[in-house]
Parts: structure tokens; C-alpha cells; sequence
């Protein structure tokens, strides 16, 4: 696996009792992954030579996150190395314009968008449709709010276009809430789908998830699930794919963003599903059967854990564990950072207001916004 | 962790998302944990120097064995460093004898016994109650029936003596079936009891187990729970105990062994308990507060994987991973030798039938003794 974050060290965790030989690829020797693998190399993944060096031996190659140049991840292929997923269905992932045009292609539901050369075509983009606000988004290297601009006005809308990287303009949907569906497909195109999700975000990142999305009718539940298995197969996306979507509050879903590896609003499946994302992911690149996806509790909550204003947590971490003993909590092994992902806890149990209570508790209380 | 085995591996799997930073003495770089923690020294656990040079920097050690000399644990304690279970503790479950004569203080129920000399003792302790047979244990050194011999006669009882160790005799028990009680204690007190399992027993060898034990009456269920807690206490053990136990024909629970570690007989936690016996003993060996023990499932079952005449596992692994998609594999990274424990399965549902039947026949088909 390329990366060495949090990802990669849940990826690891779940692919132990596969009895799978996990290889790291990861910045530093410190990196949350790198601390719980055997089998680390320290490199750069920008670097061809780094990634060539690494891949000798290994059976299939995956990642930690998107951003692994396309080509390095063809020159890897042409030296016959099974990249899962692989370059042709990962710029998807990686390039937001490509992803919009893939999925126009496809017929499937986009927020109106198109790439914007200027703050003056902006101005045309929001006059074509409902007018300002305008969504803006450089179509590489952003993530968790980073690279996503909210912009009022032509003369709001300079700062974007710094980076010399194309932007796209997107309609401000007039969402009720956030939704991702979740599938794993393997290279022989067996696919599962996780239950529909809801996710809350604050300030741009995510903060809780909800499985099942409450309220969440069969029917749209099932048509983002499909239409999440089919982008799977159109893309040809091996491993976990996760679709963000808007629920429209005339009840359309729109797609968001597409994620090509374990993902955030999976975490909850760890202690709520059969089969974790993490296991279905090793599952799909290395082509065995995949893992059933079915949810284990009638609710499981995951609350995201970010690092407050104190860099030690371990009280906090004693008082959690002794306050709920169902509790499950994720660390990553970082060192603590204002508003940095330190971990997430799961919650799960039949009422839905209780689980959710438990979880934003355990989640305030390791930040320090609360102390009772 | 001193010791490089699956229990290793597994505590360290557990110990991931805590945030522990996991440290391994192992004897070789190919043994099952090894595979998979970052930080391995490599050394031979009989070896004081080597003890003391790994235990510099630990927090705490703990084991995947009972096999460290009791001598070294004193050592380490009085260069300061936190031996959990302490050598105090663990000499009970490296000792028989010393276990009998301590249980027998507290009044616990064990089998009739005593220390024997030679084979003439053997056949007086014979006589002293209903004749033979007789099991015949030396005090140390014995695990998966090695060290164990079953004696018809005076003239059959030479052999247990020839190792030099002293010899205790048990009388052979008229049991309905094997029961244990698993619990996890903190140095702080705190204790946590699992639901009593039932044991099967194959050639002396751990083969299922079944979560809870069947038709066991809650009175029994009570006793053999207050039973192991009490042993707990009274040892002052500090991570988990397993008290395996007889369930007589005549309704009584008598002590067989006691495991001061993460036990087989507690592996279907994994998938079958809110927090798994691995995840509880390190909480308890860190002093961390101690998780939920209660079970998700109705029924869980647990089957042993051994080796068996093919050593590639693949295709069986790949057979049972898509014939049964809720199955819980867990493989340690060993050799597939004939006999030799390889991994384990874990099944879970509502109808115990159903979930003994899938959990057999995993274990079954991944061994090779039947091929559909």
C-alpha cells in the first residue's frame, strides 16, 4: 500500500487475520501506518524510482490516498505490477473534471458545473443558472474542504485561479443532508454495497456518520446504491469506491465527490458491518470473494476525533473507556493538532438517539471541547 | 510481547486501534507475529540479557507464553519494570503443582490429586481411590496434551518420569464435557467476565468452541464465572485468565488448567464479544479501563484450522471466503505442517445448528479432510 496514514494502518489491522504480507510505502517512519507495519519502506510515491524499488515483489499494488501521478501508476502496469485501482479508473478520483465529464457520460445525476477559465466566466457560469453563490474547486489536490472555495461575487472569486490548476464551478445545491454510498468491486466484478450513509460535516470535514441514514426511503436508498455499483463498473474501479452524494431537497441525489479507497464515511463498518471497508478493500485488490456487507447493529454511529487544544488526550482517554465500556475507539498514532483527525469512535445499539449521544460525547470529550 | 506466536499477532491486531505502540520479542523474524508488528527484537526469551535489553524502554511487558523463567520475571520487576501477570501470578500457570496446592487452599474444586514419586506411588494413588486410570502430568513444560499421559497401569506410568520433573497425578474425571470460564482483571481490580464456553477437545487438541456453552444452567454458568473471577483475585492476576473446567456427570465444575493469557478457548471474541479477550488483555495489562465482555451474537462458534497432507491453503481459503460470505477467517501466517495450528474460524448467528455447521466445515475444507 502507498501511504502511510490512517487508512493504510486500519488496511493493515484488517488484512492480519487474512494472513496477508503487508508492504508500506510511507513518508516517514513515524507516519500512522508505518508505526504497526513489519514491512515498511521510507520513500517519496512522487518519485518513479521510489515506487519501482517498492513494488519489487509485491503481489498487487494499492493506496492510502489519490496522489500517486497517472503516469507513474502506468509505468508500474507496464512493468507488471497489478495497480488496484487502477490509473484508467483512478483519475477519476484524482481529477475533478474528468470525474464531471465521466459521469455526464453516464447519465448520472451532477450538480450543473463547468471548468471556469476566470473570475469573469465565473460571473457567466452563476448568471446561466440560479446566480451566486458559486461552488469553486481546483480539479486536483484538494480534500476535506482544502482546494473548495464558496464564492459570492466575480470579485470573490480571484483566489482559486493562483494555483494554475484548472477550475471547476459547481451550482450551490440546496442539499437537506449528505449521503454516501459505498462499494467494493473486484477484478472479476464481484461488487457488494454497504447500507446507504449519512454524513455530517463540520466546517468542511466530516464529523459523524449515521448507518443506516435515517428516514432514508428504500427507494432512494436503492438508487444510490445502484447508481454507486454502477459507477463502479463503468469506471472499472477495483477495491472500495465511496460516492458522496446530496439528498436534494426535491429528494434527487446528486453526486459530490468519488473516492477510490477506504473512506471516512466507512469507518463505522470496523464495528457495525460483517465485513469491514478496510477487509472488503484487501479482499477486492487481491481478487478473493468478498466479505458480506451487512450492517451487525440496527444503528452505528462514527464520530471523527480531532485533535483539540491540548496535545495530551490520555485522560481523556481513560475517562471515555471507563465511561462507556461499549465504546470502540480508532487511534492513529498522531500526534496531536487543533482540528487534525486523531481518530474516530464507533457506537452502535438499537436507539439511534442514545448511539449518536454516545458518540458525539466520546468525540467532544477526547477534543476538550467538553469536560463532563 | 515476549513471544512471537498467534497470540502475539492477534493482541498486537487488537492493540492498533487503542494506539499502542507494540513492541516483540520473537525467536525468529518468520514467526506469526513477527510477520506483522514494526518493532521486533529478535532473541531467545530464556536469555536474561536479552529479556533486560528488550525490556528497556517498555511501559509493561506481557506474553504469548508461559515458558519465560520465573527467575527473569523477578529480575525484570526489580530493574522496574511492570510485569503483568506478575511472576507471583504466573507461577501458577507455569506449575501444575504449585496451581493444585494453591487452589486447594482456596478451596477450589479440583479433581483428587498429589504429587507422585515413581510408579509404585502412581499405582498407591490408584488405590487410594477408584484405581485406574490415572492422568499423569509433569508440573511443567506440557500444552495441547504434550507433557500429559493416560496410565492404565503401574507398569504403563514409567515414562512421565524420565524427564526428571516432578510428576502429579490426577484422577481421570467422569466429565460430560469441558467448560471454560475466561475472565480479564486490571491491576486496579477491575474485572471482566465472558459468557462460559464449552470446549470440544479433539486428540487432546482444542477443536471448537461453542459461545455460550449450550443447556448450561445459569446457576452453573454463575458459579464457574464467580469461580474464575475469585482465582483471578486471590493470584492477583493481571490480564486475562482462562479456568478451564470439567462439567461432571454428576453436575459439579472442577478446575483442569489455568492460561494466563490470551486463550483459545476465547478466540470467537473476535468476532462474537463487544471488546475481544486480546482487545481486554492489553487494556488490562496498560491499566486502561476494560471493555464490554457481552456477547453480539446468540451463538458464536470458534473451529481450529490445522494443518493438514497439503501444505498450499490457497484455493481451500479462496473455496470457503466465497461459498460462506459472513465467515470470519483468521490465519496466523504459519507453515502448513499436518496437525500444526494454522488459523482459526468464527461463525455467529441465531441458529446454533447453522452456525456449528459453517464453522466445521470451514475448518474442515481449509484442512483438506473433505473436499465439498
Amino acid at each position: 500500500m502507498v501511504g502511510g496514514g490512517q487508512l493504510a494502518r486500519m488496511t493493515h489491522e484488517a488484512g492480519i487475520p487474512l494472513g496477508i504480507r503487508f508492504k508500506l510505502l510511507s513518508d516517514t517512519p513515524q507516519d500512522s501506518a508505518a508505526q504497526v507495519v513489519s514491512d515498511v519502506v521510507i520513500g517519496d510515491y512522487r518519485d518513479l524510482a521510489t515506487l519501482r524499488e517498492f513494488a519489487r515483489g509485491c503481489d498487487v499494488i494499492t493506496f492510502d490516498h489519490e496522489h500517486v501521478p497517472t503516469e507513474h501508476l502506468r509505468a508500474l502496469e507496464a512493468d507488471g505490477i497489478p495497480v488496484r485501482p487502477g490509473p484508467d479508473a483512478l483519475v477519476h478520483a484524482q481529477d475533478k473534471g474528468v470525474m464531471r465529464a465521466k459521469l455526464d457520460a453516464l447519465g448520472a445525476p451532477c450538480p450543473r458545473h463547468r471548468i471556469v477559465k476566470d473570475p469573469q466566466d465565473v460571473a457567466a457560469f452563476a448568471e446561466e443558472g440560479d446566480g451566486f453563490p458559486v461552488i469553486l474547486k481546483t480539479v486536483r489536490g484538494g480534500y476535506d474542504g482544502k482546494g473548495v472555495w464558496f464564492v459570492r461575487s466575480a470579485a470573490d472569486a480571484a483566489e482559486p485561479f493562483k494555483a494554475g490548476v484548472p477550475v471547476l464551478a459547481e451550482e450551490k445545491v440546496d442539499f437537506v443532508r449528505e449521503l454516501a454510498a459505498n462499494v467494493v468491486r473486484s477484478p472479476h466484478g464481484q461488487a457488494v454495497a454497504y447500507p446507504v450513509v449519512e454524513s455530517q460535516q463540520v466546517d468542511g470535514v466530516c464529523d459523524t456518520v449515521i448507518a443506516p441514514a435515517p428516514d432514508l426511503s428504500e427507494e432512494l436508498a436503492g438508487r444510490a446504491q445502484e447508481l454507486a455499483l454502477r459507477i463502479a463498473d463503468e469506471l472499472g474501479v477495483v477495491g472500495h469506491l465511496a460516492v458522496e452524494l446530496f439528498e436534494t431537497v426535491d429528494g434527487r441525489i446528486l453526486v459530490n465527490e468519488l473516492a477510490m479507497r477506504p473512506h471516512n464515511s466507512g469507518h463505522w463498518t470496523q464495528d457495525g458491518a460483517v465485513t469491514s471497508q478496510f477487509a472488503n478493500h484487501v479482499r477486492a485488490v487481491l481478487d478473493l470473494p468478498l466479505g458480506d456487507p451487512r450492517p451487525r447493529a440496527k444503528w452505528t454511529v462514527m464520530a471523527n476525533v480531532l485533535g483539540g487544544d491540548y496535545p495530551d488526550m490520555y485522560q481523556a482517554y481513560l475517562h471515555c473507556m471507563a465511561r462507556d465500556p461499549q465504546l470502540k475507539i480508532h487511534m492513529y498514532g498522531k500526534d496531536v493538532k487543533p482540528g487534525r483527525k486523531v481518530g474516530h469512535v464507533n457506537t452502535y445499539g438499537d436507539d439511534l438517539a442514545d448511539v449518536l449521544d454516545r458518540a458525539r460525547h466520546a468525540a467532544a470529550y477526547l477534543r476538550g471541547t467538553i469536560t463532563e
